[in-house]
């Protein structure tokens, strides 16, 4: 992810307009050589192999976080109690409870969390027409986020398979996405029954997760996140349907958009692929001409353009740390009924 | 229903070889005037208003019934008591009692249950592609059956909307299909959990139904039926990931199935659009040249066709009220899981 | 053609209504084997080596011709003397001169040309909308048929291959489906320039021909008709640009028509994809419910239910005869066109 | 295209291995405010309104053209005498005479043309399928650009609708790239025949440029750019045929191409949609993770980056300006065939 980090605080002033001058002062890791190496490609002026003087040097603004997830708490808790502006990957953390602790530290700070995918123009665009009445009552919202390197044993020693660092597998790193982008588009989960399934045998983190839901606003949704859906390389996904009509989307076809409107003439409704690549569509104006498409790092481009505008209007950004622990709190949720197999409720 | 079956039976002779000359002798039904007009139009010899008729019949060799739901068992059992072929109209019955007593009765005579959609060109090669290992170990089996005319009040007096004629809802009607062809590509449910919706106060059905099941060979799976899945008119869809690929279908692209063969060197993968309709696919040879695409209706006439060899070779016919049983006991465990919410194995 | 055309005699009296009681008499045909069993199988009450027999036979009032193109002009013009009802396969005939005999002898008969894709529900639907307006000044139509047989050398001894009986080859057998369908679209073609092109060295007829063409509203466009469209197996479809919108078909998916609607907001326009299966569309009410999708035979069907209703009506017919000619004309410019390498007018 | 070529200039050395530092030394153009704010943006060092201060720098390498057309030509040679590194927006020139100018001029110097689509992954995954034979022998090859901005009359003063800037309209324009990318994926034109279309009265540009052409190795072609493909906004796309299979691709879908391999076994045949995101793909592991799709911008830094490869390892590149002349030269006969309404060959 420090690549896509790099990018998006390089880019962020082509495409943005801003007040702020950005500067890549310390990059922090633990191997000095691939720091070294990644500090001259990105142009980051130092490096250190202490996160901490990040944290003491006066002249740094704004601390990102692009580290396993168990190491988020302490970092942004550190960052924010030293006055620091927070980015922070996600998911937030691997607890409620940690999640909680950052919310608290973080009271007087202005947070960002990671989850670029509010800034897919097509998922922007979807949270447009649901803001505007386009999809009417909500009845169905499904999600799926599947990738298919699951089987793939060489990944093993990765932090991503170890549960002290990622959380419990595919749910804290997948479905993690699925749920943020549901609470955008269709807000407060009220309960949720999970089931996990390993199918590696031995593996300590869960391989596939999926769960019935049921929104606050009377609609009824699955969730599935898996790493042996072999087909899909990135396809997260989600598919709604209102009484207004139906909208679909899919992360591998980012630029896109699927729209059925149920308030056409019968004869003419069909689902509907719109390029959401026009000057009026939200995100995508501040990149190229109508039709030149985006890919996966515009994402994290725009989610810091609209954080530094929002930094210097001083309006609300989102998903900042409450939004990132609305994640976590259904996450918690969903993990508990995956035990107990009962409907779970979840707190808000 | 009668429509599709009358002409099946009208069309199946001038696809299929059979040495069965096939009549359309006498068509039961309550309303004389219906009764008459739909027999002039599809060239039946006689009508009746008392099904028993048929029964009696000595001439008649074959019963097929298309009645609502609750009326199948009466019919099919005195039926097959009295020797006749039996062709029933899924779901095969009401409770997994009354399709007890239907397998029983027809133990000596052949049958049929119209879950028709075996015969689409598209899921009879999927199912042969699975057999053939193509697929490898199966991870995911999801369905859905998704159609949009929930919300129109005008159908609240029609016999699908009544418990006591439709069963439980949506379930009894969209959700019956799922679980054929589930059985028929991946094999029996151990257990599931499901969930029920009524979106529309008082009315006494459910009118969506959603799962989550585990399948005896270790995949997971999720299911929903809906009349609310607004933009979608008649999607009946699946999709399966096995460590060889994946399989996509829906059935308002009756003619294509979806195949990702991760066996592919890695540059070559992708999801392949195969029109299901070459000389040597199964099915779709009985009909038309390569790529000249056939119907809903086709299903019913290959189903009769198939069914009408076997009777001549002696050989087995699936789905017959044995394969029409199973379905009931899953669907019966599922409603009970959405009532007891609690996981509910499927007794085999 | 045989099987197609006896299909829709056969089935036209159970989609449509009509006053006619339609008999299947006499079936002419070479080979009295094949002739005995494709009877058999489609219930036909007699069978003749000499089609002469059909002609002279008093109760017989309707001729339906599917015999190789060059000897449509002779049964066609001794049908219409008789006083029969003429139905001819397409292409109406070899040359403009025989197109012109046809449809003088016809003068005073009905008569239907089988192209048959004119009642193609998306089709006949996309026919509705350019009516309407909906499509607005026409910029560009552009058809392509591919098909991908042409490599097979086993069927270079069947008629189609053979000048003397097919005409120039593709030209007369895929081209002039999309003759009939611009002309029904998009109106008189204005004048044209082609090329041909015969693969395989030694073939007597053409491969693939391609043209350029002026519509008489002012749009321009591109044919094309290929039996070298290798990955494409009846690709017949068209591509439609007007100041209202694009509309887009590929028989492959036949119930499929895809719509643009330049009228939308811009941040909702996007390439539709609707699925002509509503009870309001042309054609497709007649067979089943919403979205349970026909195929290729029911366009026949159709064809001839609108032909039997308007001879019921009397009330014109559309393609007949007199658009046959029409496609014949456009058919020999082109192939002038092709040899003279220069624009040709289409006389009208 | 400042901002397209800024980006690539800036963001290279992120995802190129390159030993050359790369500064944005000068901003040269017309209006200083302009160039101040631009410069600002995209970190130039120096502005200046007079281009012939970056070919009178001793300490600047590269000299990068993104003018009209027209004066593409004059500033390369002056670039290539002083020894300069050129770098030339296509098309190369307004004429195949201006063309031949700057290919002497350049005879010592390294270019490099702005056909960036030859670095979109899937068209150069296209080419190393057709090199690797994977295609056989090519029957067809068609290609269209369709944008649908045509009817808007507020750009009719910019200098894309001047002929004496930018040639003759859509063809110079868009025709252009589908002229390299047929070069590139199918090798030389022997001969073509075109039509022009202006839709718009007076306007002295064409709107619409179609033709018919033949290739070298024995294929036959349509070629169709337009600004009234209304409902299209980019689609810039080519269908191939060969004896091996098709492939398709269109930009509005720059991540995918399409396959349909003949050499699979019938029953497994389809068209695959290829997500060209593979690590083994071309072009794409420079940027992201397996399906982190990229965008329009990728193509320019691609191209830039093999550029760069190429002058360290001193190798060939392609396109330059040879490869952009064999554009001009089929343009030129395109062109001359359009007015004399003859098949014209291609000198090579």
């Amino acid at each position: 992810m420090g690549k896509a980090h790099s990018n998006a605080f390089a880019q962020v002033g082509h495409f943005y307009d801003t007040p702020f001058r950005i500067r890549r002062a310390l990059l922090c890791g633990r191997d000095p050589a691939s720091l070294k190496s990644m500090a001259a490609r990105w142009e980051w002026d130092e490096t250190s192999t202490d996160w901490r003087a990040a944290i003491d040097r006066r002249d740094i603004d704004l601390v990102d976080i692009a580290l396993p997830n168990h190491m988020h708490a302490e970092v942004a808790i550190a960052a924010a109690r030293a006055g620091k502006i927070v980015c922070c990957e996600k998911p937030l953390s691997l607890t409620v409870e940690d999640g909680e602790k950052m919310v608290a530290a973080a009271k007087h700070v202005r947070t960002l969390v990671w989850y670029n995918y509010r800034r897919v123009p097509a998922i922007s665009f979807a949270h447009q027409l649901i803001a505007a009445g386009r999809l009417g009552t909500i009845f169905h919202y499904d999600a799926a986020y599947r990738q298919q390197w699951g089987p793939d044993r060489s990944r093993d020693g990765t932090w991503k398979m170890d549960p002290a660092q990622a959380g419990s597998g595919v749910a804290d790193d997948l479905l993690t996405h699925l749920l943020d982008t549901a609470l955008y588009l269709n807000g407060p989960v009220a309960e949720g029954l999970a089931m996990r399934k390993t199918f590696v045998p031995g593996r300590a983190i869960d391989d596939a997760f999926l769960a019935l839901v049921r929104f606050a606003n009377g609609s009824v949704g699955q969730f599935q996140a898996t790493r042996f859906g072999i087909g899909c390389r990135n396809a997260n996904g989600f598919q709604m349907h209102g009484s207004g009509g139906m909208l679909r989307f899919n992360l591998e076809r980012l630029n896109h958009l699927e729209f059925a409107d149920a308030n056409e003439a019968a004869t003419d409704q069909g689902t509907k692929d719109i390029l959401v690549t026009d000057m009026q569509h939200p995100v995508f104006p501040h990149f190229w001409r109508p039709a030149h498409i985006i890919g996966y790092e515009h994402t994290f481009i725009a989610a810091l353009g609209e954080f530094l505008q929002s930094l210097d209007n001083d309006t609300a950004f989102h998903p900042d740390f409450t939004d990132g622990l609305a994640v976590q709190k259904i996450l918690a949720a969903l993990q508990q009924s995956a035990q107990s197999a009962t409907w779970t409720p979840i707190p808000s």
